[in-house]
């Protein structure tokens, strides 16, 4: 390992005193300190300026992109000492953080913390404060279920096979036992791998199953993005292996319309898997929220507990002023021409590929969405569980949605939280809202 | 996207060309070119010298360590033009190639490049060169296998539950039809998940299978390094999520020795395999090769097919030398002390944890290999593979194991390649040792 001694006094000076400071650039980081403060060290001798970006500076972010988070993007300067750029944080709260450097404007990673996770098309390094609600997110000394990656046959278009993420829990190989199912959809960018890897999801089932506070379940995590039929890497339609970006066709109602006889149905035929309401759970962040509402409302006997988190509950899907596909499609195109990463999609041109598919031009999974509600609460759902940070971008979106849903008088568990759009807030909301499920 | 104007023309000169370059350092790079040359960018306005390093300029490489590779590690050095940094490589061979930047002596990963692999401690950016081997190494519309990961118990010290993949062939679920098992190991630094991210295994054996040149098999990846339970991440005793590191300890007889009770044990209690030795075949690299020599020899009865792939044949272990488990520690720990990844593991303060596992200090495993080659050889191996690179520095090693066999008449088959110690060559020697399996 090399060492670079920096001798920061001056030894020709009388009554110096001989400061040396030993600088390993190889040595991990970042290191967390006593107080839980953490300091950021970057080896970078020619930089001229040096910032740290990180989620542990997001208290107050508002929108995320491909690059984390913009608007108001949390970063903090770095300062010089010898050939190192360095930065320590205030005390943290448990929980897994990410961050980036950004050297002379570009975006790079930690080159000596090897913790590296892929959210959207974008790796960030992370670091974990244990001693808290982190603690459920690490692999500990439980029973641990099994995880698998399969490929299931679908009706979207040109995707006959897509991959998806199944767990089943510890035991499950023990058969003729039946275990209730959730389906835990992600968000805009991500994939079937994004609550194992980002979202934690494994861990926070192994560890909350293993205590006894969550019951045994089948967790299904499909791919929600239509014209991904899996995650980087596993993508045939994509051999380049580019990671998934932002996609506005996921709104466009094919995913939704498919989950039953595509996924449902696969996983009740595949799977040691009960085939009742009771025993069906669904849940999902942001565009997957959005999916979720959607799933559950045009199948009101299918799922006694519904989970949104952050969910995109447009206004555009939630009224009924739309009631064309290619007014659906003007309208989340004109959603997406003002949030940067979703511009320049050409919605429009895409919207023969699904005209015919979803009644012909009728608006299908989005249409009559209040008279759909309606049905879906007088059937009953055991558990409608809403969260949402109060300084994430949809908040006035779900804000108006509860409206909706107050104004009829339908009832739902709602959860308020500091924070944004954040996987911060996603993994809270999964740990609070699993221990809800399959309680009848 | 921001996009920087260099102005390289000096506008006020009398008869100036107007140069100016658009530099977008947003955009996906490498470039692969029309001859299969690739052009490397990096955005670093500031930095002094940089160097790209990486597999496609490692036709002599030596050795590999955390970093990659030492000893002559190839690196080319990058030209300055304007805010960026640019390397164009010669005509490439179709191949997955990884790469890193070195910036001012710091290494990097190129943050325009999405691709990521980790490999030991280290992530690197990769890039296909389609049109010939690396079609193997991407998903394609083929059918394709189920990917798990399992927890097995374990008797090794302190890892009740240990960690592998296994990967079933589609079709499999269609129960009550058996199928063979490959056992495939990694090398020193790797994991459970090796032989998936670095190996391509999954995408080879969808491939291959889908084009009926291999038979459909259940393949086990289980994780060798005795002292992780799992891959980074997911190990309880390492709930700091770091990167496993070279392993000396795992060459004491450990693993090997728990192998058939641990691992085999399993896969044969829970899937639909045959349990005779015509349907077993084990295989692995470097460490993986060591282990697969071992256990292979003290299980004459278990596998019918066995593959080598730039095998540790050290001679410290294939010879009679060492006759008692101190001896072979001393030994190990003298073949690490020269190998730097491999030094100050201070095995010898270790060897007590081993004692009295494995035959109260004698070397378990490890004893009386002629003798049971011998048997292995006498009872019949249907195929006993071999492969290395000629510039592979366990090259000399495999040379003095190949003597051995020959001297006493066994018979092998023997995959002598270009290159070294390389993923290049392992995911070669898979494509290569596959369709020879189970065609008894």
């Amino acid at each position: 390992m090399k060492k670079i001694i920096v001798i920061l006094g001056l030894m020709s000076i009388v009554n110096v005193s001989l400061y040396s400071q030993v600088v390993d650039k190889d040595s991990p980081l970042p290191v967390v300190n006593q107080n839980n403060s953490v300091t950021f060290r970057l080896y970078a001798p020619n930089a001229e300026e040096v910032f740290i970006k990180g989620s542990f500076l997001e208290k107050t972010f508002q929108v995320r992109t491909k690059a984390g988070t913009f608007g108001k993007t949390p970063k903090a300067r770095m300062i010089k000492q010898g050939s190192q750029w360095v930065y320590t944080s205030g005390p943290l709260d448990s929980e897994i953080y990410t961050y980036k450097f950004v050297v002379d404007d570009e975006e790079v990673n930690d080159p000596q913390n090897k913790n590296i996770v892929r959210d959207v098309d974008n790796y960030y390094n992370y670091f974990i404060i244990k001693g808290g609600i982190a603690d459920n997110y690490i692999t500990n000394n439980v029973k641990h279920g099994k995880v698998s990656k399969v490929w299931y046959p679908s009706v979207i278009d040109g995707m006959p096979k897509r991959r998806m993420t199944i767990y089943t829990p510890s035991g499950y190989n023990a058969a003729n036992h039946l275990y209730p199912v959730l389906y835990l959809l992600h968000g805009s960018g991500g994939d079937e791998n994004a609550w194992e890897e980002a979202g934690r999801a494994i861990q926070i089932l192994d560890n909350l199953i293993g205590k006894g506070v969550v019951v045994p379940m089948v967790v299904v995590m499909p791919n929600g993005i239509v014209n991904l039929a899996a995650a980087p890497g596993c993508d045939p339609n994509n051999p380049d292996v580019k990671p998934s970006a932002m996609n506005a066709e996921s709104m466009l109602g094919q995913f939704e319309s498919s989950f039953v006889t595509d996924i449902v149905s696969y996983v009740e035929s595949n799977y040691n898997v009960y085939k009742d309401k009771s025993h069906r759970a669904i849940a999902g962040l942001s565009l997957g929220g959005l999916h979720t509402l959607f799933i559950s409302a045009n199948n009101p006997d299918l799922f006694d507990y519904v989970g949104l988190f952050s969910a995109q509950t447009t206004n555009t899907l939630n009224d009924n002023r739309i009631t064309t596909l290619s007014g659906l499609a003007n309208e989340v195109e004109g959603i997406a021409s003002k949030i940067p990463f979703l511009g320049g999609t050409k919605l429009g041109e895409k919207i023969n590929k699904f005209t015919g598919k979803f009644n012909n031009g009728n608006i299908g999974v989005y249409g009559n969405i209040d008279e759909k509600l309606k049905i879906q609460f007088k059937k009953g759902v055991e558990l409608y569980y809403i969260a949402v940070g109060r300084d994430d971008f949809v908040k006035k979106l779900v804000d108006d949605y509860r409206s909706k849903l107050d104004s009829s008088g339908y009832s739902y568990y709602y959860n308020e939280t500091d924070g944004g759009h954040s996987w911060e807030n996603w993994r809270k909301y999964l740990v609070d809202f699993l221990p809800r499920l399959f309680r009848k």
